[in-house]
């Protein structure tokens, strides 16, 4: 159908990955950008994303994680943190960051301000932390699609307790929780699961043109 | 850096499509196929995905998003529904699906089947509609990369009243509620935010290496 399907289609949950094999710097940068370059919503990214190689702290993490090996095994580990509150001051920062890059004055963006301290700043808390989650997830599919260009393999994984992620790495003073978390590096010849046929809902079951 | 990455640098969140320009059936056809191709906890992808192409349910979906025009100048309309229960039914659904496909028996999934039933089956309702919300932005990401790859613009929107998409598409009876939606089409020359410098946080505001 298309080259960009085909990578897609390479992609796999990677179960196993080869310790030996390191992504390399450029294709790292290539990664970041990419999930630097995520759409969120209002253009305010209200997360942080964590890239973890050290060993001990991968260690104590994958303690947190049903000891799944991809933790350690993986080239990094990639934790994506949601803001747990979303304030005034980050949406002033943010504004201060459009009218730096775009030269504008700050008063030129006072109604776009407005809109979003009206619509984000004054919901719960807890409804925040769930809207910042979400944004994490638009990043994750970004890292996962750029991976798979690149022939980088990945894990995105959902399985691990998060508050123990939080307490490792220090979350919570940051006003930060743990959304979601993914490997990246090379899978293993080893690892079986690459052969196993990708299972997908149909095209029937899964969309409806109205 | 890469060609990837002046793709997604060609993204923008387009606020004025040309009506004259339809995605081609090719193209959709990829669009689709990279919908379908995410990744989803579990594998379980809880959510239906709508492609909105009729003017009239179009209209009255503008209404309920602030009646902006590009739910209805764009090619096509996007609603991202995540499932508002995950049932054993559900988990069953897949794991026939899986057994077809892999040409394994059913006996086999048992440890997964369990798997899934015992860490979200059991969840609240409110906890698994947040979840399979969640699912759809991974889609959403995907979506959007795929298209600025095919030089295909998008708007990914959640400036919509959730409980009036859900009446409009009959959503409820269907246990499914609206996530997130993006509309997909062609820019028009006339926008002027394509010219706009692109804001993001700096690498340095965003990424921790540990």
């Amino acid at each position: 159908m298309s080259s960009y399907i085909d990578k897609l289609n390479w992609r796999y949950a990677t179960k196993s990955f080869d310790t030996s094999k390191k992504i390399s710097e450029e294709n790292l940068q290539i990664l970041k950008e990419a999930m630097r370059l995520s759409a969120s919503s209002y253009g305010l990214q209200p997360y942080k994303i964590f890239i973890i190689e050290n060993s001990d702290l991968r260690n104590k993490l994958k303690a947190a994680a049903y000891n799944q090996p991809q933790i350690t095994d993986a080239s990094q580990l990639i934790v994506f943190a949601g803001k747990t509150d979303v304030t005034a001051q980050d949406v002033t920062e943010y504004m201060e960051n459009i009218s730096a890059v775009r030269n504008i004055p700050l008063e030129a963006l006072q109604g776009f301000s407005d809109a979003i301290n009206g619509a984000v700043v004054t919901r719960t808390q807890e409804a925040k932390a769930i809207w910042t989650a979400k944004q994490c997830y638009i990043a994750l599919g970004n890292l996962l699609s750029a991976a798979a260009h690149l022939n980088i393999d990945t894990c995105p994984m959902e399985g691990f307790n998060a508050a123990a992620f939080d307490e490792i790495l220090g979350l919570k003073e940051q006003c930060l929780a743990t959304a979601v978390i993914a490997t990246i590096g090379y899978r293993s010849e080893e690892d079986q699961t690459q052969h196993y046929a990708k299972v997908r809902k149909s095209h029937e079951n899964l969309f409806t043109t109205l």
